[in-house]
């Protein structure tokens, strides 16, 4: 619950911007521009505050700015102590409750910029001994936001956020990973019928097939990694438009060698400013990572639910734990609930990266005012990704059994049993056996017998599980 | 701020279910399954009560249900006027804050049915006079859910709510309808010119462009009624996927006259309920309607934010209104923030309906159990479109401003209006005065006049504006 | 194979426009323009033949329009008649080979409509008795383009184009349900597991099934007519932006009524020309039906692939026809390739109404210049979606079969049944029931007779095929 | 042209399968299996040769295929022989119009494996001295589909092919880099307005805003080199699911460095070939790239056209070469063609990166059967971002010329001026003046001399060009 929705004293103070003076009640750190932000900006609900990681990243910013200014000799060093020690406040979420503009904002993140320039200056300013609102003393503008603009400051902390965003969505990504290697060891032994294009295969093991879901998404720690080293890019110094201007030449250096401290992050400053200053490419390119991550998300949970289809008219080769009665009118029914809702994650990420898209490729000329959405669009995925993952761990995938006998059942009764016989009896011979299987409803097995086509013995040994789940030499015994 | 973030006394009742026993805490109306869906469910923060009208509508399928029931004998009178009473408190918000569930959830919905049932369930035990949890009097399955399944009164209440939300929307397109037309009419006088490509082509009023915008909008509402028109088609009674089992040959019928009654809209049964109960064509067209509406908006606000460009750098032909200071670095600075907000509206809504179209594709035999993510989608694009012409009409259109002497000069200092000439000088002509006015630099009506190819007289005739933005034949006199 | 791709003479005439002289080979009925396309657009190796539904309409407009002139007084009649001819020649396909422009261009269709004026204008030249290149005589802009602009008659062309090709797309679809409905007969007595979520539900015939397909396919039907409608508005006569400039008030009544005879289509003008002139809302609802109609077909061959699983591992409900041998290594398989190819054109299909709707959003002021794209993804799609339901007619779905033994045991077997108990047995009763059988493996039939809940008579009554798939009274007798 | 669509001679050959006899041209090369494709894929009209690279790289597979056979002893030498002969003659494009399938199929691409299996089969046999269709020389599947599947080799083509041809596309990107580099150079000297929010910012030079199209473009050459060795990776040998049944455990290895040796690329083995039979996940992060270079290059168009709009009431800053004329009806207009139809590709691309992602994620259990879509989606997006790049170069940027005069004289009246005055006369002074420049259409230099604000010498140091468009220390003199 933020600040605007608590009840208030009625106090309040007088302040000014450009467009005129405006009434600011006296719990507010933020101030006039904050406050017509809330007028102009009734949008999505969703507000600043939703994610504090922004709120932290915005106050790393602020300080290694102060930093930079107070060591150029650009700014008092005691009001910089003062933004320091401010900055330092909000970091640790003090203040978060300030933090209540619409994530969704014209202006390319101004209205963001300026809530936090004027939380942390009324801040600073009780930390000086002043009045919320005595700006002289500590101004948003020309203190907190000195040698600074939103086109630098705002995309600067919209990376340094979303690179802790995506490590915790690493860290989920890896419990699941562990989730998945778990249930590969744990049926390594369970053999069951592979299937290519839904029609029945060749054998496999259940352990082969959950490995395999560990190995996929153990690939997108890779890719989420190297997409998320494009944000260690930043355009400190850069100011309006990415020539600098009215910033000291040594500013940049400067300022990014406080961030690599304040973060603990490599970050570098951007070769060309300019085009840093316009480029969204590498939050598509994020973006494009999540969405490469929810695509194989979705079709392993579309895995799951065909795999414990059932539990009569279907596969049935597993179990998924029961997470709540299924059906008000069909009795006893449980539905893969948590598979489903990973899939609807999947979709909402997939749509989040459209709108991504969209919002990079419609930048002109030197900025991309468009930046609100992509950056509300990515911390969104990012964090149904991470409850969509942990969910599936805890509540689906660390609890799946398997029916062994009906997986082993389905192979030794399958027609696709004929291809591992396919060396011995040939493809012609192969073929007919498969039509007569087909045919009368008889197993391969049977009919092999049946027609003297191997020894029971040699079949056996062609047939071992072991045998037919990995390349092996035709002349191989058992 | 619902039930679930206030404190509470401690005190509980226990609660079964097929997966076992639960504590359910006295303040919640809400039974053991939501409490399921809550522990199962983290994964939005977008929770049912973050919508009333579905809430509303789920209560008037509940009680249109009750009804049936009631008339058909299926369920005691009593009863069924405590369940009636109780969904009348719903309707009227009363317990929004017991709604609860997260708006994304696997199940096909059944948290979102089981929530309604059980805060309907418990409120009409206490109008009968007895305690929440002693369902024997009045339970959410074998009562308020009789004759019905979350198959079936789901999609009819998200039907139900869909109607009424877009007819806010349209409310909120026809005042924005009303600005551009009124826009258009103040601005029926000026003169500028009209480009395709981005190159100057030939003159026309701002008041024409305008009017435009009226007009392109105003096809919206068509569109949007039209298409909203397929919710009336609803499943009651067909229960789990469409057959009716457990249900009265009678229910259907009954249930939709109940339904109208209480909706006053006039809601029939789908011909074919299986198809019905799986089909979610008619949400793949209304988002597509809603995305046809933001394509519409965001190509408006691209055209405002062009024609507004400059002061001095850009076209510069209309003024938007400056809600805010559009730069810390850069002094005088105001920026187009009202369309830039609409533009990124746009893009979330283009962004929604593919996950919408995803979503939809995904359904499943008898059953789409993606709804849920559905159902987020187009309430949230509904709301955002609401927000975003609300703000578009109240904070820039109403407040535009025309520089007509800068359009007027444009006019007259345009090569295009050698386009007017073209059927007194010929083509061939035209185009030569055209090359010369490109090279030159000079205007075109001083070069007519220099190369003694009109006399003045005719030459004004013919750039009169009135003449130049409408048919005219070629031999008719000013 | 187009006339750029033959040999040639290497005899050629000189053709000059605004940007210079070019040598055009005599075989070529386009000219100058036609070739600077040519050089200037070598992008998608799609050509304007391609599509001669789009050349046809381009005919009818020219046809139109020259008629037009010539009652108007514009136009020498002799001209109009040779033109008027030349359209009928082009109509008829005669030159669909001189059509050569790549359907991906820029200037917002002014090749491809130039391709059209300089084949007519050269055509008519010759049935004039003049050679080709002799414009003084007919000439593509002044003779055959008088009264035209691309922006008219580009946009007007493409839409007459449109409506034919969704006529076809329509009678496919008509075709493709009344298939589904004889399937739905055909199979009206196999009794068959409804699945929700692919979890056994309760019993239907296989026939309810597919009737639901023809059923929710039939609705298509609606949806692409209502939305074609939306083409019959043109802008013939607004020329350049909308305003009519040097175009006759009588041009746009008249030309329409041409065009309405002869295309046989009740084409009406669009009533506010400049919104007409810019808007490219029509495609956009036309795509998105054409989406939801691929996501349905996509929904249904994911279902018939699903249902065809097997054969021993999978649902092995019905068998589609074999098309082709499955697998090089597996003998005897057999896959569901039809469906298959037809899932890959829904998403197809989708992309294209992305493309769509990206290329109507980033239309500028008085003009979409992005129409090419649009045009050729409609196209595209359409054609698409043709071949694939004519293909899934033909090749499929009426050569589908029943496994009705298999679908029968299915049910008998299923736990699902029980919900058929459920108004008998209670829901608390019908749950341990449900349980019991899961656990033990054993029948609902088998285990209600053990336990003596019902008499064999009953419970043969209530589980009658005719009895489970539909509404039914308690009480009501078998 | 291929094959099919040439005249016959009549004479034909039998051939059989699973499925029954059928008669092939003897002209074909190809055989029964790509008969029955033909019949059931006529879907798209963009056949197999129309992708030459795809073919090669089916060669160099079934080659590497081929020589491991041998290696292993499973294929008779001269066999062998003949196959890579063949495999050759394929490579060197001799029997491109035997490759005729449809790229859109179902059947995940056993078409398209079939079809190389026979012509190389074919051809072979020829050259072993046998007549065409004497397979029990030279079988498709026992002889040159030997160890594989389709599962495995067609994967492995399609990634060889893409490699190269992003190899090819990184080329044209490098060009377009170096153009935009030259075009930085030659506008160095070139002061103009920077805009944000299409707001006059603060001056720069259009040589920096051509370098930023140029460094922003050359990132893509990074993004596009990464995602491309995602491909390096290959199944072969893990022939039906992964398992590789019937295989030899040596014949991955030693077909690996076969495949390196023949494309002279750094192949390797996946290393888990269950999880590589299945996954597309390279595919996506490819699309994503591509779909990234789009987006770019859109923007840079968009930049373009904004920056040559006019020529009177535009931005007017640069021209494009005029490449055609631009209206039928207005003489003189010259429109950005060139930049137009990239921005259709651009949207095109992004369409195709959706169809990629859906069918990606509809990839089921063992198998992707959707793999013939994205192939065509990615080919096809390639080539066009090749055109449409070669085009841009030659046919827009090296042509463009700046108006210098223009640019300055924009710079010098703009109210952006005052920000670099901003450090010596403050925000509330410089907000003044830009106040009273908006009012009175007065220049911010004027100005600043009317009211003595600045010696006139200070104030031409501090608005010297090259001091405006970089860093610069407040002290600093001229």
């Amino acid at each position: 619950m933020d600040i605007t929705q608590r009840p208030l004293s009625g106090k309040v103070r007088l302040e000014h911007d450009l467009l005129g003076d405006m009434n600011v009640p006296v719990e507010y750190y933020f101030g006039i521009q904050t406050m017509r932000a809330l007028e102009n900006f009734h949008i999505s609900r969703v507000r600043l505050y939703f994610f504090p990681e922004f709120i932290k990243a915005l106050a790393d910013v602020k300080e290694a700015a102060a930093m930079t200014n107070r060591d150029l000799g650009l700014l008092d060093p005691v009001i910089a102590s003062a933004i320091i020690e401010a900055c330092g406040e909000v970091r640790e979420g003090g203040f978060n409750n300030q933090f209540v503009v619409d994530m969704v904002q014209g202006g390319a993140g101004t209205s963001t910029n300026m809530n936090a320039n004027e939380v942390i200056a009324n801040r600073a300013l009780e930390i000086l001994g002043h009045q919320k609102g005595e700006y002289k003393f500590c101004h948003p503008n020309n203190h907190v936001n000195l040698s600074q603009s939103t086109n630098d400051a705002y995309p600067t902390a919209i990376k340094i956020a979303l690179i802790r965003s995506i490590e915790k969505l690493i860290t989920s990504l890896k419990w699941l990973v562990d989730a998945f290697q778990s249930k590969g060891t744990e049926f390594a032994h369970v053999i069951k019928m592979g299937r290519t294009q839904l029609q029945d295969a060749v054998p496999m093991t259940l352990g082969q097939e959950f490995e395999a879901y560990a190995a996929t998404l153990a690939e997108e720690v890779d890719r989420l990694e190297q997409n998320m080293k494009l944000f260690l890019e930043v355009n400190m110094g850069a100011t309006a438009i990415g020539t600098g201007i009215n910033s000291d030449p040594d500013y940049t250096g400067l300022c990014v060698k406080h961030l690599r401290s304040i973060t603990t992050l490599p970050i570098v400053a951007a070769k060309n400013m300019i085009e840093a200053t316009s480029d969204t490419g590498a939050f598509i390119m994020n973006s494009s990572a999540q969405k490469r991550l929810a695509a194989k998300l979705s079709k392993i949970c579309n895995d799951l639910r065909l795999l414990s289809s059932g539990p009569r008219a279907g596969f049935n080769e597993i179990n998924l734990p029961a997470m709540q009665p299924g059906s008000s009118i069909m009795p006893g029914k449980v539905n893969p609930v948590i598979p489903e809702v990973v899939n609807q994650i999947a979709y909402r990420v997939i749509g989040n990266d459209l709108t991504v898209t969209m919002a990079a490729e419609a930048g002109q000329l030197e900025l991309n005012v468009m930046e609100p959405i992509i950056v509300h669009c990515l911390f969104e995925s990012i964090e149904m990704l991470i409850n969509g993952m942990d969910t599936l761990r805890d509540k689906c995938i660390t609890g799946i059994t398997a029916n062994e006998q009906i997986c082993r059942d389905m192979v030794y009764n399958s027609i696709g049993l004929v291809t591992a016989l396919n060396p011995y009896l040939g493809y012609e011979a192969s073929t007919e056996l498969a039509k007569e299987a087909q045919k009368t409803g008889k197993g391969i097995y049977e009919l092999v017998l049946e027609h003297n086509l191997m020894s029971k013995e040699d079949l056996d040994c062609v047939l071992l599980p072991e045998n037919m789940v990995k390349p092996r030499r035709k002349g191989d015994r058992c």
